[in-house]
């Protein structure tokens, strides 16, 4: 008879576990956000994991598990639940749920974990962090430029300074004007506009030639798979190409050639006025180009997005494994329709940023800018089991000084095991007391920082100078302790 | 022709929103936690919420959909995929997965939702917080007994003082004496011991007859169901609840009781040696019986744990909506084997405690002893919408010197709706710059807590000599709202 197999330690496929600093490094980057959207007036606002698939909305009627993207399971024989793909949804549901006790607008901000069931890749995780702020109910672009001057400051209080960053704010209502001039206005172009639509956004994976391709006639991928496309002449298409390069020196010179590709069209000029509107109310409260730009090159997310789009760039350069510049682009938001009419039937407008914590901290720890804690507990070594009860009366010492600090708790018949234990904890100091030093009323204090350091490279006069350990009164545990530590 | 039906705004059964001050209450108290956690040398770790079922490992081979007590659902032809319902089953995971990277012993301590698939009821919900801490891989008892010592700080430290609660602690090795001693020792007997520890688990929910019934012939419960007994004797039942009725005035008289009770069997003399040995430990570290106890009341988890066992209880009594003394019980761990082994076939020693953050929170709330942040944002308001550059820049300056503020960002048509958002907001301070103040480079600060004030009962006196509004220098905006706030 075969025995039972063992289950497999492992987590599932796209999920990972983390450890010691990345937990504590990617809490101290949440909480330092917190604090910035609070101070902008922003509350909290935590929905549970999982939502009715119903109210996340993202499903065909017709399709029979909707886990196409999410983590989805039926309850019973009507109800399927899922686990969130992201953090607007359930705002949406609850700006729905709630819209007669919320304040309005209504300032919220959520961080927390979001899933998604796609195919795993590197760095690509299927739950990640999500940091939102959305502002609901707000119809001005003074609440974008609030998000705007917002993400800045969220970015520098996370460490990336001035200069190594930038905010680009474009506008869906610029490109809606461009195709209105490249002819594609009437109703009964609503399926060519999709495709522009889609074709812009895809604009980092196919390259402007790719994009012109699916603004013609269309375009044949590397499978040889054909993708119609929106039919435009080439003088309408490089008219919507002219959106995405229309960039220049200045937000002026910008909005300047911007109104010139929107020409009379009444939504394109309603987007160049919100776009300097924008910048107007930012350059009041001193946030210049230095940190938010005008930048009609922004394009993804504009097929989702109703008006302003923006999207947080880091300027320093992060290369991946292979060096080659790594994309970042996990920061980005904008103003959105729908999400809580589909609920309501009542027109809600919103508009807010995400902020995907986990890539943001991946660069930030590649340019060396975030530090977990590197130093571990103090370990009060057991050189006598029998005497378990001074060593746990030493680190309950300790404990109280607010010293961190741990007693031994392995098998301790071996000292060497010991240290090795005080070295793979990152330990600064190993406290050791045996019999001798019991009966004298002593007690050893090993600095294990200084011993590598020494057993590394010091010369005998610094080994002299300064012994790495010292044998101190019981009663002075904690004065010795905190003396070593530099405290 | 139906118009489709609109989706329904509502949070799954048993799932529930959190808002505002709850979630910083509940953070403040996880921070509190974590701190002390951390002291003790326990590092983080964070799981993915996602487990495979197989290393849950909660579920019979023969059942088709394991969803009893989980969510679950099948990730594809072989895998399912589960929830975690605790934060010790991911642990055991990762003990097996890391185990020649963690160091041995391994503290670690985590905090986050976890999810049961269980009916809700008033104030059971299917996802809570749960805040462990455990230590895999010693055998001794002093880590226990570090557990209790911590537990009783974390519980101070979130607030609720010396003698508002106790930790009792017991011992499943005891049980297993006392039913040596009760003839219930040989293999043969195993079905029997299955059913003592399975009543005395449930004497809160039974009352000590409901238990003796369940030791002696059987009970019948009252739907008239019929549940067979171990088949004690009286004099046998008497043994097993004379151990849960052990707990006498000081510690070293229940020790004795104990003693008594185990008569000779081995394994009883080493529980009651181990709970000797743990509270000598603590009292060496100043933790007396003001804190930590030995009580063989405490029956909870002995099904599942197999050695030292501890429980917090509140000792204030909190009553429910119906006048009753509410249960509180979340706040309990013990040591427990066999957890890393199903993945390994290594013995790995482990013990830890969880806290029920939710309900711990709501105790505290209940005594009025956890409050959330009380006071919203200063609001700018908006007198002139085409000056909203100027209240943007009034609101940045506040928030650059860290106060909390927003400008209001409604349809500014109404000056009433700003005061009434600002009420709703709980804003301590209304900001008022209309045209004449602006042209006069001033400003108005409106004290809406001592208006409210006022409103309700101010004499003239009080009334006069201090308004509750001050008009000042537009540059001295900052100063002035700092002293208005008390700052």
């Amino acid at each position: 008879m075969d025995k039972p197999r063992r289950p497999r330690a492992e987590t599932p496929k796209g999920f990972r576990d983390y450890f010691g600093p990345e937990v504590t490094m990617r809490k101290a980057m949440l909480d330092a956000i917190a604090a910035v959207y609070h101070r902008y007036g922003f509350d909290p606002l935590e929905t549970s994991a999982v939502e009715t698939v119903e109210a996340l909305g993202k499903f065909l009627p017709d399709v029979d598990r909707p886990n196409e993207g999410v983590f989805a399971w039926q309850e019973d024989a009507a109800d399927w639940l899922a686990l969130r793909y992201d953090l607007t949804a359930p705002l949406a549901r609850v700006a729905a749920q709630y819209r007669n006790d919320l304040s309005s607008p209504y300032r919220r901000y959520a961080m927390g974990p979001v899933w998604r069931n796609e195919k795993p890749g590197p760095g690509r995780f299927r739950q990640f962090y999500q940091c939102d702020a959305d502002t609901v109910g707000s119809a001005s672009v003074a609440a974008d430029a609030e998000i705007c001057a917002m993400l800045a400051d969220a970015l520098e209080t996370v460490g990336i300074p001035r200069g190594d960053y930038v905010v680009k704010v474009n506008n869906r209502k610029v490109l809606n004007g461009v195709m209105e001039v490249a002819g594609l206005a009437g109703d009964d172009r609503h399926a060519e506009r999709g495709i522009v639509l889609r074709a812009i956004d895809k604009i980092d994976r196919l390259g402007p030639e790719g994009v012109r391709a699916l603004l013609g006639e269309g375009r044949k991928d590397e499978s040889g798979d054909f993708t119609k496309g929106a039919g435009l002449s080439p003088d309408q298409a490089e008219v919507v190409m002219g959106f995405t390069t229309a960039k220049r020196d200045s937000g002026a010179a910008t909005v300047a050639r911007l109104r010139e590709l929107v020409g009379a069209s009444a939504i394109g000029g309603e987007g160049v006025a919100e776009l300097e509107e924008i910048a107007a109310l930012l350059a009041a409260q001193g946030y210049g180009p230095d940190r938010i730009v005008i930048d009609p090159g922004v394009v993804r997310g504009l097929g989702y997005y109703t008006g302003p789009v923006y999207e947080a760039e880091l300027t320093f350069e992060i290369l991946d494994e292979k060096g080659r510049k790594r994309q970042f682009g996990s920061v980005a938001g904008g103003r959105y329709d729908g999400l809580v009419k589909r609920f309501t039937g009542q027109d809600v407008p919103a508009t807010g940023v995400s902020i995907g914590v986990d890539r943001l901290l991946a660069a930030l720890q590649a340019k060396g800018r975030m530090q977990g804690e590197t130093s571990g507990p103090v370990v009060v070594t057991v050189m006598d089991r029998d005497r378990m009860a001074d060593y746990m009366a030493m680190v309950g010492e300790l404990r109280q000084a607010g010293i961190r600090a741990e007693v031994y708790l392995g098998n301790p018949k071996n000292f060497g095991n010991q240290l090795k234990y005080a070295d793979k904890r990152a330990s600064p100091i190993a406290i050791i007391q045996g019999g001798n030093e019991a009966a004298a009323g002593k007690v050893i204090l090993k600095d294990l920082i200084l011993g590598a350091k020494i057993a590394e490279n010091a010369t005998l006069e610094e080994w002299k100078d300064r012994p790495a350990q010292v044998e101190v009164d019981r009663a002075d545990l904690v004065a010795g302790v905190r003396k070593m530590l530099g405290q």
